[in-house]
């Protein structure tokens, strides 16, 4: 129950055991069409889309890379792990203006169109925090990004898919989402939406050899189409697969139901007097994909979640400053009714053996409620 | 019988269908450091190994990235299209010097000695160069670049396990590798050991963001062993499985048999009267991994790797400018004696059919005196 890598459907797992083809054949070209196909409804997007393999942050790495040199400036705006990431790689490249607000916290966006008005050529957020459990305002800032002219870089990693996300409505030039979340299937894939805006302001020279998103975009143009390196091809068999899976039960169905789930934990802790971790407003909200919760009063990290591992429950911890104050639950990708079920029925038990909940049941019942209203 | 992405046998691709783990767990760790510790005596090397999830490329963008940044020299040695890649990529980051000798021509070791006199803080080469079927001196050239203190690169990807590499030995200070070569598994990985020479002479800051060797070799000594971005979990299973698998033919085995099957089709070649691309000289020989040979008089490419397709037989032909006049015969991994028979059993046929051949059988014949001498 972490919130990625998620669990990985029979059918994805089996998918990767095929032979092998070779990379510039016509039978890749066919699968790699169909997948940026899919993908595309996926995404929400007429942009093209760019297969590389590796993980997210490569997706981050090659849009970063892409448009920011010495001279570009990057506006980020953080308030998470993952956020501070896209800070990271922007220094490594050319300037950056942070935007940091603690962690958990909704962005003030009145400090993001001051930032913007002072000129960038793009500027770069989370979506969903995973390390705080915050959707922030892709939406709101997308309205930002297009008034002062800047590239809109949104990491959609452990969102798209699962939480509400309109790359094209809200003008996300370049998004990201990473093979393991969402989509249900391994890591080491990362997927990149690319506006015809971000193509025109990518850079001569990307600033990484590997992770050129404009020599990924010529070889996937191709026929058949391909990608410039050679690629994870069983991963291309898996990411295949995950997607037909996702578009049989329907993308807009998977959101819909992954939502369901998130609102039963989220009943359940509330029930359970557990407090969640990051604080909304009105542009930010819960996460849908995972529900950050900080660690129960009397409970140590340790207990909370060494106990329900013991019963063959495994929720996430906190990161960083946050190691051992919080707890995660994740809820996306293939993740059932049952799953949540045992997982917070798990809760209880070891809540209530370390004395931080007197009667058990209350959670599971509020749980319920929203899963067969 | 391409040099690969090659065949995959069945227990390293069904290892690929294990459920999902978390990459920062104990168990992730074990088989990551197991992976490694097999990994020291296929390179034959003492040195630290950082397993990247991406191709090849990935591996050599790491290197050269980490090393050359813009006030850097690198010297590059090339005759090929993956020596050229070199180039590229050193270019991107800092000054090149570039040997570029003609396609499948030997390297003039005086001017490499000569470059290397001028001043340079790392020299790259790739030990088999796929694109031409040729083995270019490694030990000599590891011996130049000890003498004047340069870094030595080596591209080993379609080289180590196939070919005789001697890591340490022959002084190379980074060795790459890609897992869908002589190991036998399917593309994704980028295999890569650093010297301590090496990690002294990394830049405070590498190229790239993603291919930082500095946070790979951190992640990778922390305890649970792991990596700084999320790995494609499923190809680090079949890693273990490939490794596993060649470590039970024996790593010199698996080499010696390869050099047999090589030596078959070079037998079957000269006796078909088909001519070999690469030239070679004492410093430089055929590649075991890869035979390329001129496409035969009177046969254009297409007749010849078309025609062997029909019957079930996929060979490469040349890239870039040597398209069209040249075909490729991988022989590595897990290729078999029944797989290099049936191959040149199949090229004499279309031979035969298009009338670049009189009579079958003296080809195969001459490959199977060198199987069973």
């Amino acid at each position: 129950m972490i919130p990625g890598p998620v669990m990985v459907a029979p059918r994805v797992l089996q998918a990767m055991a095929r032979p092998m083809i070779s990379h510039r054949s016509g039978e890749f070209g066919i699968i790699f069409d169909d997948c940026r196909t899919l993908l595309k409804e996926f995404f929400e997007t007429k942009n093209q889309i760019a297969i590389l393999t590796g993980s997210g942050t490569l997706g981050m790495d090659a849009a970063v890379g892409g448009l920011i040199g010495k001279d570009d400036t990057l506006v980020t705006v953080t308030n998470g792990k993952f956020g501070e990431r896209f800070t990271e790689i922007g220094e490594r490249y050319g300037k950056v203006v942070p935007l940091a607000f603690d962690w958990g916290k909704p962005f003030d966006l009145s400090r993001v169109e001051e930032a913007l008005e002072a000129g960038a050529k793009a500027i770069a957020m989370v979506h969903n925090e995973t390390s705080v459990g915050l959707v922030n305002p892709a939406k709101e800032i997308g309205n930002l990004a297009k008034k002062h002219g800047a590239v809109f870089i949104v990491d959609g990693i452990s969102s798209i898919g699962g939480n509400e996300f309109k790359t094209d409505e809200w003008g996300v030039d370049i998004a990201i989402t990473g093979s393991q979340k969402c989509l249900a299937m391994p890591p080491g894939l990362a997927i990149v939406s690319v506006s015809d805006k971000a193509i025109s302001a990518l850079n001569a020279k990307s600033a990484g050899y590997y992770s050129d998103l404009k020599a990924h975009l010529k070889s996937a143009s191709k026929s058949p189409a391909q990608t410039p390196f050679t690629p994870a091809v069983s991963l291309f068999f898996a990411l295949q697969e995950a997607l037909h899976m996702a578009a049989e039960e329907g993308f807009v169905a998977r959101r819909d139901r992954v939502a369901k789930l998130a609102g039963a934990v989220r009943a359940a802790a509330s029930a359970l007097g557990i407090e969640f971790f990051p604080e909304i407003n009105e542009h930010s909200g819960y996460s849908n994909t995972v529900t950050a919760m900080k660690i129960p009063k009397g409970m140590t990290d340790d207990k909370l979640r060494g106990g329900m591992k013991k019963q063959g429950v495994v929720v996430s911890g906190g990161q960083e400053t946050i190691k051992g104050k919080i707890f995660r639950i994740g809820t996306m990708g293939v993740c059932s009714e049952a799953d949540v079920m045992k997982t917070l029925e798990t809760l209880e038990q070891i809540m209530a053996k370390e004395g931080a909940l007197s009667k058990t049941g209350s959670g599971v019942e509020a749980a319920s409620k929203v899963l067969r209203p």
